[in-house]
């Protein structure tokens, strides 16, 4: 959203995945996100407590994109003609297990009504040490980009449910009830990230606005992507499309000084990052068969609305 | 809503005008609040500067309803496909420019779009002292019961422009751009106010809640409202109607002890206070004709939805 400067009052003003301010020697961040019926999600393919706990992680995960903590959410339900009284307590137990699960609070909320379709607005306030939020604009040239995870799970199962198929229940529970990677936010903050952001629209989508955001180019690496294990089996010659171009993982990606990030891509414990590339000087995103290949054509494409 | 309860981390939880938690001593307060086209407010009735501005306008009182100031704010804008562009940056204009009166900042956002009705939810987040933030349940027996302002305009300008009318311009900002009594509802709390709400749904209603929040009741006296000048004369016979039913006139609603109450509504600095009314044993609300006089019958109104 374009908005006004800030004044000196925000450490991080709009445009991050989170506003940044600081406090006797912490800062605090917050930032909102909101689903929509028919355009982020259908009921007939998730259950009112998976929407509420996808609505609570969408707006967690970009907390986890700064490398901090999420601690309190409050909610805005805009309930549609057809939202029975169960249905919204399902939504508020789903955004409270997902609260649990990242060690936050449900605070508060709103419920009003439209007569246009079933919204969530869920704003989550986490903090961390001051002056140490990860920025979208920090990358390097020199840097190596990595992601967390593996992608492409979202949208593939997105696009079975699409055609009435049942997706593998793993990539299901990516579509409807992706977890923020908040432990990896804050251990590759702590490491020295230059720059990162969640992968809400897209890895090509996203991979451009952290460029713009860093005067830099990202050249990634078609070879190295961690794509969904059995992806290129449910949709032949579609992996990398669904893997570069679909939304939806959750996933981080990061840019970081490149011997930290060999270093954290061979350690075992939690959830690995897999080095995809690197930064250059330049703008924009190239995606590579591989380092020092030829250009990959793909159709740009990121957040597909129903 | 109804949430799950704290743990010990928020001091005051779900239920209250806002959710507030303490920060190294410093207590911090956050709050959500919707718009929603159709149900909340008319583009035909208030431009869409106007709508962005009521909507930081209702967020920031539930602020001003805890004795808090504002500091930041996040909005979720939700357009219908008739938004346009420049709808929306009027929008976020009106948003910034009630941050700004309020001395806080629109620290960043989120658009998305619906095929329903244009919805806005706006989250504030604002401070005070630790532990001294006003809740919705601390009426004693004994305490005035008191309102900042006049009552009444906020709806008679809606009933005016509902019938084609042109309501006066003061009782049309009441309604399109309500002002949050911040500075207000400091005073009051610095003065000791023992609970406090904000009038959104109307006098009677907001009573209500808070006579409940407070195992007490609210005894008020119609002789005694601070109605709008000129609103018996628009409506012959509805002006009690109107100022103890109305809703939205965002005016602070408080409960404080008498020698305070006395105090400072014969002081003539800033937005008076005037008593209304006086907190009794028992529960519920009760509209006397005057202090000791007979029950005025009211038919029961808050919140009018379009």
């Amino acid at each position: 959203m374009g908005l006004a400067a800030g004044d000196g009052r925000l450490a991080i003003g709009p445009g991050d995945d989170a506003a940044v301010w600081e406090l006797d020697g912490r800062a605090l961040a917050i930032t909102t996100d909101s689903l929509v019926e028919r355009v982020d999600f259908l009921r007939s393919f998730q259950t009112p407590w998976e929407v509420g706990l996808k609505a609570w992680g969408a707006a967690a995960s970009d907390l986890a994109a700064m490398g901090f903590g999420v601690e309190f959410g409050v909610a805005c339900l805009i309930c549609s003609p057809d939202t029975f009284e169960g249905t919204v307590l399902d939504i508020q137990e789903g955004m409270v297990e997902g609260a649990r699960r990242d060690g936050a609070l449900l605070a508060g909320g709103d419920v009003s009504s439209t007569d246009g379709p079933l919204a969530i607005a869920v704003t989550v306030v986490g903090s961390g040490p001051a002056g140490q939020a990860v920025r979208l604009g920090g990358a390097v040239p020199g840097d190596a980009v990595a992601v967390t995870g593996r992608l492409g799970g979202a949208s593939a199962a997105l696009r079975l449910l699409e055609r009435g198929a049942v997706p593998p229940e793993a990539w299901r529970r990516r579509l409807v009830a992706p977890v923020p990677r908040l432990a990896e936010g804050r251990r590759l903050r702590a490491a020295g990230a230059h720059a990162m952001t969640d992968l809400s629209d897209g890895l090509l989508l996203d991979a451009a606005r952290l460029a713009a955001a860093s005067s830099c180019r990202l050249e990634l690496w078609a070879d190295h992507l961690p794509l969904e294990h059995r992806l290129e089996h449910f949709f032949p010659g579609g992996s990398l499309q669904l893997g570069a171009g679909g939304g939806e993982d959750y996933e981080l990606l990061v840019c970081l000084p490149e011997p930290v990030a060999r270093q954290l891509s061979s350690a075992s414990k939690g959830t690995g990052i897999s080095v995809v590339g690197r930064v250059r000087e330049g703008e924009g995103v190239r995606l590579l068969e591989r380092p020092e290949g030829p250009d990959v054509a793909l159709p740009a494409q990121g957040f597909r609305h129903f």
